[in-house]
């Protein structure tokens, strides 16, 4: 039987509450699917931090390294400035294991209605292909004239050709596995430098893939087509900044941030890629039962198609979509009154 | 009786459109509440780009400090690229005359709706308060070792505690003449620059406006906000590119680009301010008299407001909503058949 080394990072906030969930449903798709987990759970967190004054230890990175994938489910904690909590943890791990590709997918569930009016299921189904290693998440820059009425502050974005075209590859492959079209976001009528580069790549991948329909937009403007036109979109590739801001939209017009999960993956499989949900620790409701574990639990299914469990993986979201569509469990964030555990269970007992 | 001298700088495409349109209403309202419009037109465009070479003469943003106002059109046209047209007329203008606000106020127009299931006007009204000088868009950067294996582009991004400073001061007073509730864009956790030093100044002059609510929210939570709890925002602060990616979106859940406009303001006064449509020149459907002109009209009328016309900017507004709410004209965007030059004269015969 196939083993897994599976590493957990529950972090803080409800990431424990729906990482708890998360597993109870791995577990059982293992059980059922003749593969096992082998599970190592990480206290790593803001709550670790204000304990000892790091988010990891310093050989977090070696650590992790040992496992076939990681499970995380968020950090943040008030009091704890967020790029303390992200960049002791979250970022450096995207980096260091080359999780350049950011895969966020979104559709419909069975049971829920969009913001958008009118909108059918089919016409929202999409997935944002952020690149995770570069651009404008630098850490260069800096703070110039302190305190003084001439201050300011230069922040460094930094794309590689070797970033730029290897995210756009990869957009370009996922496309050829689905309806055929990708749309690059840019803005390279005021980013002057890194935009126009962008452009640039992304004009050079397109033309190695002839049968994929390629088009490119304005970032401003996706944000207005993704609400006024959505079903014109299917493979959308970005930047860091520009995936990050369009997969939170493509999340809220699919029924929210509970729902939407995301994979940090390294395509080569040379490093262990990352599985989480797009929300974050939301400290306010931490602890009480009331989290919606879905997008959680939708980052396993995620973590087992990556690791060829492609069975296993379907019939995870073939379960959620049943428990939502009859809604036999459903959170308050859904209107219903079941709580995270039970929600995790049912999920579980539909395998 | 006063005299107004205004710089009529129509563009290309629809901006010609619309803009023949917005003065048609403007000349009309003088005409109605005692003031004088003296109009100077300038061919200033990509297509004069392709004719000579550049945007503008040398000596334009010379030119335009005469006036008391501008009234833009739109630049952009296939073949000319976006950074030429835009960093040769849009942007040096926006910084010549120190237009540090890009104020872009949306609402729910009568007789349209919104994509947004369910919303009431009242849910939708809200203003962005983009930073317009500085920020992400700055021509400071360049690309390194071109076209080999280790390429790579830097772009920077430039915020002063000035420039900071002045917009987020701008929104605090703007939100006192309305809900007294202010959110500002951030991004601390990814960008460790430059957020945390905007959410710092951001701090800072909140306390000096105790009456007035603030908050700050990042921007991939807030632009999913924006969709979710939309009632939520009234004045939202953000620098130039989240501003910009913010009105978009505020547009397009308001009944779309056609209708939103937007003033590049010098609030000392010292220098002309420039209003604009926030849509761009959509060269496909120019000069076929199909382009909606309400957003230039809407943005005549901004202007006319900062000119201290205030009766009169009303009056437009009250003749557009009144036109819109009887779809006694309206365009084929809007589901109607009437010309882009019908639907100005209509509005121009309500006043
Ligand atoms: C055309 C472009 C440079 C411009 C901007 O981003 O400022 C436009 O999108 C706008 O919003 O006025
Ligand atoms: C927490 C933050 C740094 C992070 C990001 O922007 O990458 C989050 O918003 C995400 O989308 O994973």
């Amino acid at each position: 039987m196939k083993t897994y080394r599976i590493a957990s990072v529950p972090g803080d906030g409800i990431g424990v509450d729906v990482t708890v969930e998360a597993r109870k449903v791995l577990d059982r798709a293992a059980g059922k699917f003749g593969f096992s987990l082998s599970w190592t759970e990480f206290d790593w967190s803001c709550e670790r931090y204000t304990r000892t004054g790091s988010m990891m230890p310093d050989d977090g990175v070696e650590q992790l390294s040992a496992f076939d994938a990681i499970l995380l489910g968020a950090v943040g904690f008030p009091g704890v400035p967020d790029h303390v909590s992200l960049w002791g943890l979250l970022i450096p791990v995207r980096r260091a294991f080359a999780q350049y590709v950011n895969l966020r997918p979104v559709r419909l569930l069975p049971g829920t209605t969009s913001v958008l009016a009118g909108r059918k299921a089919e016409e929202l189904e999409m997935v944002i292909v952020r690149e995770n290693s570069e651009g404008e998440y630098s850490a260069i820059g800096g703070r110039h004239n302190t305190g003084q009425p001439s201050e300011f502050v230069l922040q460094e974005s930094v794309f590689t050709r070797v970033g730029v075209e290897r995210i756009i590859r990869y957009a370009f492959e996922l496309a050829r596995t689905r309806e055929g079209r990708v749309c690059s976001a840019t803005k390279s009528n005021g980013l002057i430098h890194s935009m126009p580069f962008w452009d640039e790549i992304f004009a050079e991948v397109a033309a190695e893939f002839p049968e994929v329909h390629s088009e490119q937009c304005h970032v401003d403007a996706l944000a207005a087509r993704m609400v006024q036109a959505p079903e014109r979109l299917d493979v959308v590739v970005a930047s860091n900044l520009f995936g990050d801001i369009l997969s939170d939209l493509a999340a809220a017009i699919t029924g929210g941030l509970g729902m939407a999960p995301s994979g940090n993956i390294n395509p080569s499989g040379e490093h262990p890629s990352m599985f989480e949900a797009v929300h974050g620790s939301a400290p306010d409701i931490a602890g009480q039962g009331i989290a919606n574990p879905v997008a959680q639990i939708l980052a396993a299914a995620m973590m087992l198609e990556h690791l060829g469990e492609t069975v296993a993986a379907q019939a995870i979201r073939a379960a959620v979509d049943r428990t939502l569509g009859d809604r036999t469990a459903v959170t308050p964030d859904l209107g219903g009154t079941a709580t995270t555990a039970r929600l995790g269970s049912v999920v579980a007992d539909q395998l």
